[in-house]
């Protein structure tokens, strides 16, 4: 094994994947990961006590962001996954700084895809009002496609419409054709789903936006960038078992593994309710 | 002055009332209290970094309201008004075995005036997720009016409405079309208010309920119950100054200024910013 700065952590290839969220939508990203890595093992965490963090201030985001990061590398993780655009839009320094491991974030993986997808060169972000408030969509973009220019709506009812399971109601639809129309009409060609719940609602937007616009679901574009990332840094698992993959909430896990198990597609094991 | 058993505790009529919430909606509990009382002073605090709790267990709601009594007891309040139907629903008792002062709460008090409202004893309640699976408004109605049916329905969807100011949207009427025909289907007269967000709907629901419906802003009738309550136990204030409110909140102290003076009407002071 080669000794490189980074190298000198010791790491074992088969320790797990920390995936973390607010709550339960980073659930599509460790979907689009299970799919990418079968045979990683991931350990998940959503913050489901103190959720939704799209409406919270910076500093109150990145104290939480710094609390689950160093939970998580106690669990021994080889790579952290920010699976929560919010928690990446204000704390992602936080959380490269605590981070001895490699991190990958949605938000940067979204905004290289989006990069790489538009011709108009005009690009949308929807997403929540921390979110959008941060500037950061605008910063990602603009580090890969310096010409792009960027239009983000913040769309505040989206994740609660999720939540309520009204991925295809006519209030929904109602609601997306009002945050959808002032991005439209700059001529995006391509629209980022900067939340982890709002690929819930991409066959509703697919519609609403027409064939013309590229939706771009970060939970995908996140799975490629960490299967690429370990493939570089020699992270790759040996083992071939299915893996066990562990699930932390700070609220509710019994919701959490009914509605996971809708989201994931499978079962999930024993859902673990941390105390803080 | 007599010494009962509860006037042992030394109590200054003059200091103030504890006001609480998990984040703005208190205000129109508060707001309804200084009309009410104008020279009674109110410490309020609002619970902005972990709102909201509509959707989150009964024992990590329990944990929160245990935490703001002891920190509104600290600010040696004289009653204390649990402003916010969740808490009051599955954290009542908590609050009360911690407090050596009286307490009122919104749920109670829109209970007792439902129960004296209605005729045709069927009763409608709309609420948070959390308030309606406890049962609590069943219970509180029936202990004042046995014989009345209540109906009782969640409306996930009106805080995060009215939080993003869509108090006449078509996207809200049509919400509240959908969140109010079971209701209306089962005959009933009176329909309280069972969330301090939903007052700001009044205007909405009372159009789409009909003449026939009475509303319930338990609002209103907390501000009741507490002149009562103050009355009945000598605790009404002396002083006849404009008295000099106290806002506490855990995250966002500016958003809450601005929006705090447009549901009070009047300019907020300083909001002090509480770290836990």
């Amino acid at each position: 094994m080669p000794c490189g700065a980074r190298a000198c952590v010791v790491v074992n290839r088969d320790r797990p994947i920390g995936v973390f969220d607010s709550g339960i939508g980073g659930l599509t990203v460790a979907h689009a990961l299970m799919s990418a890595l079968p045979h990683e093992r991931i350990v998940y965490f959503g913050d489901t006590a103190r959720l939704p963090y799209g409406t919270k201030s910076s500093a109150t985001v990145a104290g939480y962001a710094a609390q689950i990061t160093d939970f998580l590398l106690k669990r021994d993780v080889k790579m952290l996954v920010v699976a929560c655009n919010t928690m990446a839009a204000v704390a992602l320094p936080v959380v490269t700084n605590l981070s001895p491991v490699p991190v990958v974030d949605v938000l940067d993986a979204g905004a290289r895809a989006a990069a790489a997808s538009s011709r108009s060169r005009r690009i949308g972000v929807l997403a929540t009002l921390t979110t959008v408030s941060s500037g950061a969509y605008e910063r990602a973009i603009g580090a890969h496609a310096p010409d792009a220019r960027v239009v983000s709506q913040a769309c505040p009812l989206f994740a609660p419409l999720v939540e309520e399971g009204w991925l295809d109601h006519p209030v929904t639809e109602l609601t997306a054709r009002e945050y959808l129309r002032p991005v439209l009409a700059q001529g995006v060609d391509t629209l980022v789903l900067g939340c982890t719940h709002y690929p819930l609602l991409k066959p509703l937007l697919a519609r609403l936006a027409g064939p013309a616009t590229t939706l771009v679901d970060s939970a995908e574009t996140t799975a490629l960038r960490v299967a690429e990332l370990l493939t570089a840094q020699g992270l790759r698992c040996e083992s071939k078992a299915e893996p066990a993959h562990e699930y932390y909430v700070t609220d509710l896990p019994q919701r959490f593994r009914a509605v996971g198990a809708l989201c994931l597609g499978r079962p999930l094991p024993e859902v673990h309710l941390v105390h803080w």
